[in-house]
């Protein structure tokens, strides 16, 4: 499948750019957007564009948002992120959509309207400047744990066959640090962390594509 | 020491309530605003308050900045958070100095100016919805390891001195992924990583607040 990305500004445009650092080919992104130069700067990068309106079905039925495999969005404005995730989630039940507010009131409505993931840049700049009062690296791990670059990056996936059974801590790709079965979570110091179960996805640290094993 | 907060807009709003929560007391907390209402939620909170300029000296000399523990600013604009961080690390060499940049060319004058740890709010969100698109838990799990709440949180703290020795895995308060010894970061799976050190600081993830282990 492809990625949907909605609006081309300074959030989606730093994504689009680590999407193509994690390995994602830029054929398999469509970016739209209204504005002609915010689009020669994603066709720059080797995205495929669609000048449009991105809150229309029309729109989002062009980019065959029933096969993507995931959808983000940032629209510039709440009320606009909110509305194009109601279209999406309405043509498309399944696709996993991640969405930007910047209100905090607006994270609810968000997922309401049916975004998988709801990122707050303001509310979680907020975390990290406390963070960083009560350890001076704590903002610095936290974004190299973000970005695939650097010495570290945070990672999702199946557990392997030859995992299961095996305590969480005994993972050896790298640092587990959490399950989630049934899509619920489960700590490493928690009963359900003993033993990996098939179909468990596993949360974990590896190195950075910055850095040799 | 104090922590000063310059600045009282949504961020630091929200770092303000966050340091409260991670157990921090409000009265240990200065915030300087020129706003009056913005103090008076501050007020609320139980912090202390000036109202003031934080790019003048005077005003960080009224806050004692050469006394306080560390120090977060934004400042609404970029120019003003560099310039209040400018006159501040001139006032206090030792504090750490944590600011938040809206645009990313800021980055490096924000650390000339002497800040320790620069935070770009939007270039953050960018990397969280692309690691949206590999893993739809990733944006959640980052999210509950930068607040203190929730289920874990990431800390940073001195070797013990029974740990001393050990390698890096065998740390039994959280699952230890990075070692900094004379401020250079050491990884998990690095050789320096087979045995702690005096002095070392160890950044760990540990369950959060809203947990009894
Ligand atoms: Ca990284
Ligand atoms: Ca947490």
């Amino acid at each position: 499948g492809h990625i949907v990305v909605a609006g081309f500004g300074t959030s989606n445009a730093e994504a689009v750019r680590e999407l193509i650092a994690r390995g994602n080919d830029p054929h398999r992104i469509v970016v739209i957007d209204c504005d002609e130069h915010a689009l020669e700067d994603a066709e720059e990068l080797g995205c495929n564009i669609l000048c449009g309106d991105a809150t229309r079905d029309r729109t989002l039925k062009d980019v065959r948002i029933d096969r993507a495999c995931s959808m983000i969005v940032s629209g510039g404005r709440d009320d606009t992120s909110i509305l194009i995730t109601l279209t999406a989630r309405h043509l498309a039940p399944g696709v996993p959509i991640s969405i930007v507010v910047r209100n905090e009131d607006n994270e609810l409505p968000a997922r309401q309207a049916g975004a998988t993931t709801v990122i707050n840049p303001v509310s979680f700049a907020g975390l990290l400047l406390a963070g960083s009062c009560s350890g001076q690296h704590i903002a610095d791990y936290m974004a190299d744990l973000a970005a695939a670059g650097g010495r570290v990056k945070l990672s999702e996936r199946v557990a392997a066959a030859n995992e299961v059974g095996l305590p969480l801590q005994a993972i050896r790709t790298g640092i587990a640090v959490r399950i989630y079965r049934d899509g619920r979570p489960i700590g490493f110091w928690e009963a359900g962390a003993q033993a990996v179960k098939a179909g468990d996805m596993i949360v974990e640290i590896v190195p950075g594509d910055g850095e040799t094993r």
